[in-house]
């Protein structure tokens, strides 16, 4: 458990900090960032986890989201991680296409060669980074989540297989059936290997079924009906038959006009974390 | 007067534009970006133009500074020019350095070969870039300025000259005093020539000076306490001085801890909006 700073603004009131440490879990060096509040100054204070999309790192949310000004006022944290293990040593795709490899990590713990060396965004999420951020910020153990497309995928496989670790999950245009779509297809097929069983603890839409709606964190989902990726990649639709199928009372709009970009998620951050902070604080 | 639409987002309930058109002024294709508030879809709104620093284009306050959330809510709309002119046959900085030639344009009117040729950004800050918006778009002639760094320096400079065309001028982190510091120093020399009086005119500090605090419109101005570049090249002291023996009651803040970055704009972005909104509304 070693971090260290790499990099520090001021931006309301409060410290927004990139730190780099050595991960076990992921057998390479990481950066993430952390928006700690003005009230972490003087307490331990909740926290949001994001999980970003495909080519982010963890400095598109931190300079493009707007988080910060409501994150401020709440007294609520942000945890903001890579978006797969990083370094030389690690493997891209060959292709260097962006929604494999560096980049696109899509949370899941790799079984396959070469990629179970590093790929293990699953455990890094949901273990190494909390208890890190935990150990070593002001930062306590109530955790909410949230991600955006990729990310918002990963947070909701993430909160629903660890509904005990999360008051609430959310997301923004998320992939919520990653099994029947090609970036999900891809991916799983390369970090899981071809046994299509094996790719379903890692779909919303399987895990809902399975769960059969029980111990589901409170569920909120904004999507833009402008969304180039919404009917091949993100499908938010089986998402609502799945709720809707298991009796579970997810918020999940779709909003006119708006697309996949981060002007979408500044739009409505503010309601997200106001969500959150019903059973964070 | 033609332009193009080369994107489109929606946020906050407003449209914000990317637009392309060929610049009589600056003799070259450009590009800049418009924030419509949802109130410009039945009448026409003021406007608050940016000028973006060193480096920059219409790109980096569009997607960092989160000005569009306020600008929705008080109805103004957002113009935000590139830095510099552009494209292939406009010279840069021999050795390519950042803080002169492309994306560093000054705001200045180069009278000096080969900058004479596309750099006039000051005539198209100044005239052509109201005129092509306010015929072109739901926008009227009630115009505010602000700006960042470089772009805080033009804010000021072209407002001071122009009182009769802005409510009021606003800057974060300016180069107030062009004149006497080495960023000034260098693109200066270069775009007016060595007879240093005639780069006065293009010198918030000077022009105070000249225009004996008479027909100042209302000024407002924040500064990061910890900005690297403050001593070196910002010198926000003068400014305070100038107004001072000029009898000018401009609001200029030190902000402890804030640095040279959009993290600091974002933060006081809100209270800068709210300022000009006094007297564009």
């Amino acid at each position: 458990m070693f971090m260290q700073i790499v990099d520090e603004k001021r931006v309301f009131g409060g410290r927004q900090i990139r730190f780099e440490h050595n991960s076990n879990t992921l057998n390479c060096t990481m950066q993430f960032s952390v928006f700690l509040p003005p009230q972490a100054e003087s307490q331990e204070v909740p926290a949001l986890y994001w999980l970003s999309g495909l080519t982010c790192t963890d400095e598109n949310f931190s300079s493009k989201a707007g988080a910060q000004r409501v994150a401020a006022s709440l007294g609520i944290a942000l945890v903001i991680p890579d978006t797969s293990p990083r370094g030389e040593g690690v493997q891209d795709d060959p292709d260097g296409a962006y929604d494999f490899g560096l980049g696109a990590g899509f949370y899941v713990n790799a079984t396959q060669s070469p990629w179970s060396e590093h790929y293990h965004m699953y455990d890094y999420i949901v273990e190494e980074l909390p208890s890190l951020v935990e150990a070593e910020l002001p930062i306590n153990d109530k955790r909410a989540l949230s991600g955006h497309s990729m990310g918002g995928h990963g947070a909701l496989v993430i909160g629903l297989r660890n509904s005990e670790l999360y008051t609430s999950i959310s997301a923004f245009s998320p992939i919520v059936n990653p099994t029947q779509c090609p970036w999900g297809e891809k991916a799983f097929s390369h970090y899981l290997g071809n046994n299509r069983n094996d790719w379903e603890a890692y779909d919303a839409v399987c895990l809902l079924n399975q769960k059969q709606g029980k111990n589901v964190p409170p569920i909120k989902v904004d999507q833009g009906d402008a969304d180039n990726f919404l009917e091949e990649q993100l499908k938010t639709d089986n998402l609502i038959e799945a709720c809707k199928a298991n009796s579970v009372a997810a918020d999940i709009q779709y909003q006119a006009g708006y697309d996949h970009s981060y002007y979408f998620i500044s739009t409505f951050i503010e309601q997200h974390l106001r969500f959150h902070a019903q059973n964070l604080l």
